[in-house]
């Protein structure tokens, strides 16, 4: 316990990791009275994913003071962890010797992804500083299209020619002087430097000196195309439980090397854009924002909103006099509308998890649809029977009831139609089915289930 | 390229990793012929965890028709890859001696997750089958709670003193005989067992004879007790990027280790669990699930939306002679509610999400919960301009706009305030907020909606 409790202070089981409230109100008391050395101790024992964390929570006078406070012992890779929304904040804060000597502190990957971001006149400046060979290698990187293996990928390679046996490959990696700080594959290339396999360490280790690294190579062996997307290299090292994986320019030769942490943060990334982007939340949307730039972000998707309910209302003004005529109606119509929207968003969000999975592919898309309207008809009949009920004991209208059931029935299977053929149409025309399909699902079952329950209506009871 | 076709024949970059349709047909065209040969050549090249998800996406019949034909040579990394639901159907057609055989081939972690899902009788009977020294292992970490940090560790931990120089530890590996297949770090001990620090084998290869190990030792190091919850030692290895970390029991001695491929396994499950309960669906769900179970499974959220949706009709049904007297409050009224479920949805993923990323504390829970009602307040205003507008021009009732753009700026306004109150007080109970916070939001949002709407419109109206 003792070398976690270094990480995160008073954890307790129930609220593991999460940043203890007392050591940010004490690290903020060190700010307030300007204790620089009490602040140095309070943030020494905290990793800086934790003080990035702790920088995200503040407010924006507090970050400020805290940064300019730290001065020189600012830590580069605090950088690295801050959400992007932050970065320039701070970075405009730190002043610019401290900076460029964060900056140069931190690998190249890291670097690219801190650039990424900036406006060119920084970039330059930040470029400018670093070492003629990491200047070089952060250049490389960024003619890589952004999101891509390319821009993920360190590019210090521990390599060996695939004849090697084990005894060579130890003398020569315990001669080399310039091994990365992490790597767990020896990557074997062929005489034209394309990677033909990997071997892992401990498999080195253990093995006898006159032993060929050919006969020790890792079962799994993926290739990563520099160009290929970081979303499907993430997906790839979460299938294949890989570790680390080689990346090859156009002409297949080994440029760089994937490691899986990378790949986890990515992962991690897909996920939290694909809930937000569920719940029409812009992804670049942090709890760090300002009111103003998230009261912005939020608008679009409620304007959009806004437009889907005129128009069901727009469909319910066709009925006004039903409704004049039958005021039961106006009571009952949002249920359907209700119950509709909620299968559809059921059926639509297994159907994008799906599609992020990879699980919902030509072998299976039929029966998935036709799975999701028998289930859509079945739960129908079941709430149209509930609702029958209903109706009849509140409104004392047996008609009542079976327009409502009616109506429950067809709604439901639109509703499990429309969830998996929109985000499926959406995926094959390049749009992000997370994005849109919500509205598009809800709309549909909306309309219908106002056109459904107010039009068979009119035909019955009128 | 070569060999990552070796693994999916045919992918193109913009469906990387997605079961080719073809390759599918052809395997189950040799089932259909019942042509073993072909069908093992077919599957050699594919990865477990692809035959795996192409099990997933067959149908039943064929499934047990191909697990049938490959008998013998069916792979238990296949079983382990499978998804849960589906894997007492193919562990009832295995024939029991394959089984056993498919079991005995995997880890002692790989075996603990097979048989935490199995009745007793079932789970006796592979116990049974495994050598004595697995059987204790397996045995062992199923004392560990389900979902634990001692379910998901490998127990065969490499370790050793702390007082050990590199040349000591790398004479040791060479001369151990069951070194684990994977391993990335020596984790080093103290007398006692407890582990103290860790040892990267690369640091470990580049180092001379002489130097300590506990010179090399790597910066970030967390302990993780056996008890732990997975979700918590997957956010751990996420935010401070371990590779590996080491376990312990109740006296902090040195258990087994977790690896960052079981622990990012462990953070795709957590988030598909939260997209999946957002939406109302349940976290078992699988698109391979039959019509019925499915059916079963959705039905649930569904009659809970029905409670609601019945509630807000109540609220309705007290203004029946508003809605009778001016239908076009019938008309208008859906919008409010419409709005103010998707502003709540918006602020309650966003709190969701950060409680699940431990960026919501109490440091900042009050800056957050401002916020959200001024954005909803900003949003509500813009919105309400918008609707007055709409309400004046389609009805040319300057008094009907008012109350619409009222209700619209109140609905908003609890919007946000539920969003975030309601998913952070369920965390409090100690309720997951994902489960049950869409219900909750959607019911204050409609009553509310509905309520401010027709009860402005009653007393300015009428």
């Amino acid at each position: 316990m003792s070398d976690q409790t270094e990480i995160v202070p008073e954890a307790e089981d129930e609220d593991a990791y999460a940043l203890d409230q007392r050591a940010v109100a004490r690290i903020l008391y060190a700010v307030d009275i300007e204790d620089r050395q009490q602040l140095l101790e309070l943030l020494e024992p905290l990793h800086a994913a934790d003080i990035a964390d702790m920088l995200e929570q503040i407010n924006a006078f507090d970050r400020m003071r805290l940064v300019k406070l730290l001065g020189d012992e600012f830590d580069g890779e605090i950088l690295s962890e801050l959400d992007e929304t932050l970065r320039e904040e701070v970075m405009r804060t730190l002043n610019p010797q401290v900076l460029a000597e964060a900056v140069r502190e931190l690998d190249s990957d890291d670097v690219v992804d801190l650039l990424e971001d900036l406006a060119e006149p920084q970039k330059a400046a930040i470029l400018e500083v670093l070492e003629d060979s990491d200047r070089v290698a952060v250049e490389q990187s960024l003619t890589y299209p952004e999101y891509s293996a390319g821009r993920l990928m360190q590019r210090e390679v521990v390599m060996a020619p695939e004849h090697w046996n084990v005894g060579e490959a130890i003398d020569y990696l315990r001669n080399r002087h310039d091994l990365p700080e992490q790597f767990y594959h020896i990557m074997l290339v062929d005489p034209k430097l394309r990677p033909v396999a990997k071997v892992a360490l401990g498999k080195l280790m253990a093995s006898r000196r006159e032993v060929l690294l050919s006969d020790i190579t890792s079962d799994t062996f993926e290739v990563i195309p520099a160009t290929r997307y970081e979303g499907d290299v993430a997906y790839a090292f979460n299938q294949y439980h890989l570790i680390s994986a080689p990346v090859v320019d156009e002409n297949e030769r080994l440029v760089g090397v994937i490691t899986i942490d990378d790949a986890m943060a990515v992962l991690e990334e897909e996920n939290e854009e694909d809930i937000l982007r569920l719940a029409g939340v812009d992804e670049e949307s942090r709890i760090s924002d300002t009111v103003l730039n998230t009261t912005r972000r939020r608008f679009p998707w409620l304007a959009v909103n806004l437009g889907t309910a005129v128009l069901a209302s727009l469909v319910i003004s066709l009925f006004e006099e039903a409704i004049q005529t039958v005021v039961a109606l106006a009571v009952l119509m949002p249920i359907v509308a209700s119950m509709g929207g909620n299968a559809g968003t059921q059926s639509l969000t297994v159907a994008v998890r799906a599609i992020a999975t990879r699980d919902l592919t030509g072998s299976n898309l039929f029966r998935v649809i036709r799975r999701e309207v028998l289930v859509g008809a079945l739960n129908g009949v079941a709430f149209a029977a509930i609702m029958a009920v209903v109706g009849l004991i509140w409104f004392g209208s047996p008609q009542l009831g079976a327009v409502i059931a009616a109506a429950m029935v067809i709604n439901l299977v639109v509703a499990g139609l429309a969830g998996i053929a929109i985000p499926v149409a959406l995926d094959k025309l390049g749009v992000d089915p997370a994005l849109a399909s919500g509205t598009f699902v809800t709309t549909v079952t909306d309309v219908v289930g106002f056109f459904a329950f107010l039009g068979l209506a009119g035909a019955v009871l009128l």
